[in-house]
C-alpha cells in the first residue's frame, strides 16, 4: 500500500520549501520529496537580491531555508527522484518516486529546472569526472588545469571569468558565429589573458580514460573540420529546461514545457498546484519562487479544506 | 521644476523594498517614497513564515529589509505621503507627494493597505491618545488600563488575547449578532477572565478630554439603546483597505479598490507597475509581496530598456 498523505511537495528549492513552511503552518501533514536541497538556488556564488540578506552565498541561503523548513514537525523531507504523478479516479494523486509510491490528496509541484545537456558521447560517462553543470560547485576542483566552457551566453561568460581565477587556461566554445553574451561580459572576458574564444564550433564528443576526462573533439560548423582540445574539465552552460516530465501527461504545459499556472498557482488539474521555475511565471528569481510557493500552498490548503 | 527620476517606487513595505533592491541591481536610479518603513509587515509580533527566518518580529524583519535596501547607493528613500499620480502626455508620471513633485519615467506602486476606520466622532481626535490601529505597536502603552477592541474577527480576537496580558480589562465589540472569529480564537479568548464580549453593538462615539480618550459611547443595534463604557484605549480591528486613492483616476481597479495586475505586475497603464497588498494578488503575505515587488521592478526595467 502506498503511504497516504494530505499533501506532497515535489522539489525543495525556494518554492518547494516555502510551500512546506506554509503547509506546516496550516497544520497540513506534508512530505517534501526532492533530489537535493535548494535546487539551482544553491549554485549562486553571491546572492544580493533575496530581501533580508544583503550578501549571502547560495549554499548558505539554502541552508537557512532548510533549517526553517526543518523547524516544523508537521512536515518531513526525503530524498527521492519523482518519476511520475498520476491522478486516480478518486481524485487523489499516485506519485512514484524511485521505487516508492505515495498517495496524496493534493500535490504542490515545484521541481524546478535542470541544466540543458549537450547530448554527446561521453557526457554521461564523465559526469563528475570532468563534466560539470555547476561552476560554483565544481570549479574549485580544477586548479591549474585546462578547462572549457560550452556556451557563449552570459552564464557561459560568467563561468569562464570565474574559472580564469582557478584554471590555467579556459576555452569558451560557442556554436553560433556571433557570441550571444552581453557586451559588458565580453569586455570583461577580453581582459583575461588565460581565456580563448571559439565561435562556430560544436562539441561532438567528450574524450577520456579511466582517470576521467582528457579532452574534447570539436567541429567547425561551416567546414566540418574536426580537431581535439586537451582539457580536463568542461562546464556546460547552454541554458536550462523545466523538470516537468513527471507531470507532462497530466497537466497543461507551454510550448517550452513549463507548467501553466494561474496567479494563485493552480494548474489545469484540480488538486495539483505548481510554483517556481518549473512554471510559466515570468521571472526565475529566488524571491519570486518563494512567493509563488506560498501561493501554491495556500491554494492547496483551501482545496483540502473545501474537499473536507 | 519637479525632480526627474528613472523610476519612483511608492511604498516601502516588502513589495516596495524588494522593487528598490531589484531596480538598484539593474543600475536604475530610483527613489522610494513612503510614509513609513515596512508598512503592515512591521506590525507582526512573531513572523514564522518568511523563508530564511525561523522566528522574527515584524520590526526586526523590516529592519533587515531596510538595511538591505539601504546598502545600494543607486536607490534612495524619503518619507512622504504620495497624494496623486498623473500620467503626462509624454508618458512620464507626475507624482505629487506632500508639497513636492517628481517626474518619473516609470512608477512601481506598492502603497499597501491601511486599517479600515470606524468613521465616528473622536476617532481622529484621539488617535495616538487612546485610539490605535496596531496592538503590537501600541499595546504596551496600556498596562493595567481598561481597553476595548472594535471588531470580533480573527484579528480582533488576536488583539484581545494579546491585550489580556497587558490591560486590566478587555471588551471586544462586534456589530453583528454572531462573532465572526474562528472557533479556536473564540475558545482561546473564553479562557481569559479579563475578557468580555459585546455583540450586536456599534461604537457611535469616542469620548475623551484634554488628557486623552476616556470612554466609548456604544449602541445596541436592535434596540438603539446607548450607554457609555469607561476605557482608556481602543484598538480598531475591522479590516483593511487598499491605498489605491492616488492612482484611482488613472488605473483599473477591482470592485474592492485593489489595482488589477497581470502575472508580471503590469497595470492597465503602460509604465505603471504595481505589487503587494494594494493589488488583487490573492494572498496578502510578506513573502508573496516581496516576490511581486521583484516582478514589478523587472517589468519596469524591461519597460525602461525598451523605451530607450
Amino acid at each position: 500500500m502506498p503511504e497516504a498523505l494530505q499533501a506532497l511537495v515535489v522539489g525543495a528549492g525556494p518554492a518547494g520549501m516555502t510551500a512546506g513552511v506554509y503547509l506546516a503552518r496550516a497544520q497540513i501533514g506534508a512530505l517534501v520529496l526532492s533530489q537535493d536541497i535548494g535546487g539551482q538556488a544553491a549554485w549562486g556564488p553571491e546572492i544580493k537580491n533575496y530581501l533580508g540578506y544583503r550578501v549571502i552565498s547560495g549554499v548558505e541561503l539554502v541552508n537557512r531555508f532548510y533549517e526553517h523548513l526543518s523547524s516544523f514537525p508537521q512536515v518531513r523531507q526525503e530524498f527521492a527522484q519523482v518519476k511520475q504523478v498520476v491522478r486516480q479516479d478518486d481524485g487523489r494523486f499516485l506519485v512514484t518516486a524511485d521505487g516508492t509510491k505515495y498517495l496524496a490528496e493534493a500535490v504542490v509541484y515545484a521541481a524546478g529546472r535542470s541544466p540543458r545537456k549537450l547530448h554527446v558521447p561521453g557526457e554521461t560517462e564523465y559526469l563528475g569526472l570532468g563534466v560539470s553543470y555547476c561552476p560554483v560547485c565544481d570549479g574549485p576542483l580544477f586548479p591549474g588545469k585546462r578547462v572549457a566552457v560550452a556556451g557563449g551566453g552570459n552564464s557561459g561568460f560568467a563561468a569562464a571569468v570565474q574559472m580564469c581565477s582557478i584554471a590555467s587556461h579556459v576555452t569558451v566554445i560557442e556554436v553560433a558565429d556571433q557570441v550571444p553574451a552581453a557586451a559588458d561580459y565580453q569586455r570583461r572576458l577580453a581582459r583575461e589573458p588565460k581565456a580563448e574564444m571559439l565561435t562556430a564550433t560544436r562539441i561532438v564528443e567528450i574524450l577520456g580514460d579511466q582517470g576521467g576526462m582528457t579532452g574534447l573533439r570539436v567541429e567547425n560548423v561551416h567546414t566540418g573540420e574536426q580537431r581535439e582540445l586537451e582539457v580536463q574539465g568542461l562546464f556546460v552552460e547552454i541554458g536550462s529546461e523545466p523538470n516537468s516530465g513527471p507531470v507532462a501527461d497530466l497537466v497543461k504545459l507551454t510550448a517550452t514545457g513549463e507548467i501553466e499556472v494561474t496567479p494563485d498557482c493552480k494548474t489545469s488539474v484540480p488538486g495539483l498546484f505548481a510554483a517556481g521555475d518549473v512554471t510559466n511565471v515570468p521571472e526565475k528569481q529566488i524571491i519570486v519562487a518563494a512567493g509563488e510557493g506560498a501561493k501554491a500552498a495556500l491554494s492547496a490548503v483551501d482545496y483540502l479544506l473545501r474537499k473536507g
